[in-house]
């Protein structure tokens, strides 16, 4: 029985679980993989590099399933032609974060694109609401990589009632497993997005080293803030900081950002070194608290089959596991 | 229907909800309304007065339903001997957070109440399992008052898979309402404690004007750090800091700790002033992120019918607002 919602009718997809646009991470091949298995896959835009964009889109010939191109907002502003690169690829959706979709939505929706955006509070809801947006994703701070200090938990709840069914609504932030699908489809969500949880699968785009890092962290081993961004000179406008494995680099300047700042060209010259290198003690592996429940490197398709087989499990009622559930769902299904 | 899980068998309970022992607002009257719904009321014993505790302690007379008294263990320590003065009023458990239970599982088992720890990571629940606990409560950092960092999404998926089923399991912070019980259920949590949605209760031991700002403040405005501690020169050991709304001391001193502390002995002596006052532009009003899904403070034992039908009418897969539901579970009930 599939698990169909508003969402999976939206983009006519199997499964109501979306790759996200994990920059350089989520290239075509993930994406393929993400959505031939029925989930929906985002291509990683990111901050733009034309070269990249070009080289994966023309990667999507023979793709039957539909999957989407991912950006940074307000990145994005700066190159605003990608978006023609984008869109000229026919991608079923142009998923936008962190900043104003305003000014890019009428090109997406003319091109027949669909606008997904992904917003961190309730101003930038009501803002993608405005400007057109078809379906909103509502990211909590457990969530890798940028985002915001709202959980999950609570911004969920908080858009479904802003949203009030308009459009479909997708949790991201901490989902790695059917459990946490079928929580947020029991929270009133119409599907999730999830990045860490794919970061560890074969077709990620992503050093083998890195992958092992998220498999062997425990939640409760990332952290949330601007150590790598200031490393790395590109912080953020607030609210947006970054969440990451905790590592060696992270514990020596957590709590003394002033300090890095005030010798930010040594550190950084150190860390650029380490990040070509390999070296993960000092690079970050952008990951977020999901990495608990993360502890294998699967095939993409693989990953999107098990989830979505573990939620469909819980929702009909049957035990997933030895832990017994709720008796009034049992009940549903004798 | 009723939402019969481990939890409600284990104490003997009609539904999954757990009233906050929260210091002094949690008083006899409230849990008595608490459990008298079918719920499970918690006397707040807080820090620990004994005066206190004895009058309230002696209002349990007549009250057919089970109730418990919790305690903030490592303040516990310093006067063990309310211990006997709570065992005396026969609770049907005791809960013990923020420290090490061990030493006071043997009174309290032997006694014949249960034992509920509350934990904040995968090392105080190990350490509760191994004094004894009989029910665990994950708490996240969604909570009102103290606590600590991991989410409420996180810890309580951790907790479900490190307790495996020994015992039940009960989800915290942030929940306030049918679609966050629902939600926990399915998480795999046997039931939900709440503290903030209690608070703005007609019954609590808590200053009106304290719950009306409870009910008009929106999701996000609430703070977790020790701002609020360092004022009433009361700051936790790590990792415990303090949760409440944001008024305009907590905006004043954001970021400003160093500097609060260093002219603390004017701080606390306003700080404490205001209290007195009830002047809750200074003085804490300890709530959790769960303000945005209140907004009316009715009789306590009315929230526990809500929030447990709302749960139902979501479980068995009916449509408890316009938001249509993943069809899987619609289809159960057909
Ligand atoms: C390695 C990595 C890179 C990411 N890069 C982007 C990005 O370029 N653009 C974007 O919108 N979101 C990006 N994100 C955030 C995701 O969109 C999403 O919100 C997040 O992964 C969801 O939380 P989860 O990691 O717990 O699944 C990234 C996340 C990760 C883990
Ligand atoms: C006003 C208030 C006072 C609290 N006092 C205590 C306390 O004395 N002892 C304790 O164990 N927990 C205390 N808590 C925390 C609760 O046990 C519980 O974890 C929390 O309220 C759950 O999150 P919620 O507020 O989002 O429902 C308090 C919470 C609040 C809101």
């Amino acid at each position: 029985m599939p698990l169909r919602t508003p969402l999976t009718e939206k983009l006519g997809i199997d499964h109501p679980v979306l790759l996200a646009p994990m920059d350089v991470v989520a290239d075509a091949r993930l994406v393929r993989a993400v959505s031939s298995a029925g989930g929906f896959g985002i291509l990683g835009g990111g901050y733009g590099n034309r070269t990249w964009l070009a080289q994966e889109t023309a990667k999507f010939g023979g793709l039957h399933a539909p999957f989407g191109i991912g950006f940074i907002t307000w990145s994005l502003a700066k190159q605003p032609e990608l978006l023609d690169i984008a869109l000229a690829a026919k991608p079923a959706a142009v998923m936008l974060s962190f900043g104003d979709p305003a000014r890019f939505a009428p090109a997406i929706k003319s091109a027949g694109a669909l606008l997904i955006c992904q917003v961190q509070d309730e101003a930038m809801a009501a803002q993608a609401l405005a400007a057109g947006a078809d379906i909103l994703i509502a990211q909590g701070t457990e969530a890798g990589g940028h985002g915001a200090s709202r959980t999950t938990l609570d911004i969920v709840a908080a858009i479904v009632d802003l949203a009030a069914g308009r459009v479909p609504l997708v949790a991201a932030g901490g989902i790695a497993d059917g459990r946490g699908l079928a929580a947020m489809l029991t929270l009133g969500a119409d599907g999730v997005l999830l990045g860490t949880r794919f970061y560890a699968s074969e077709e990620a785009n992503g050093a083998g080293e890195a992958k092992r890092r998220i498999c062997a962290a425990r939640a409760g081993e990332t952290v949330r803030g601007i150590i790598f961004d200031l490393s790395r000179n590109n912080v953020w406008p607030a609210p947006f900081t970054g969440r990451c494995l905790i590592n060696d680099h992270a514990r020596r300047w957590m709590g003394r950002e002033v300090e890095l700042l005030q010798q930010v060209a040594g550190v950084s010259a150190d860390y650029m070194k380490a990040r070509a290198e390999g070296n993960f003690d000092v690079a970050a592996v952008i990951a977020g608290e999901a990495v608990g429940l993360i502890h294998d490197i699967p095939p993409a398709g693989e990953i999107v089959e098990r989830i979505v087989a573990e939620a469909e499990q819980i929702l009909q009622g049957r035990r997933n596991s030895s832990r017994p559930l709720p008796n009034s769902i049992e009940e549903e299904v004798r």
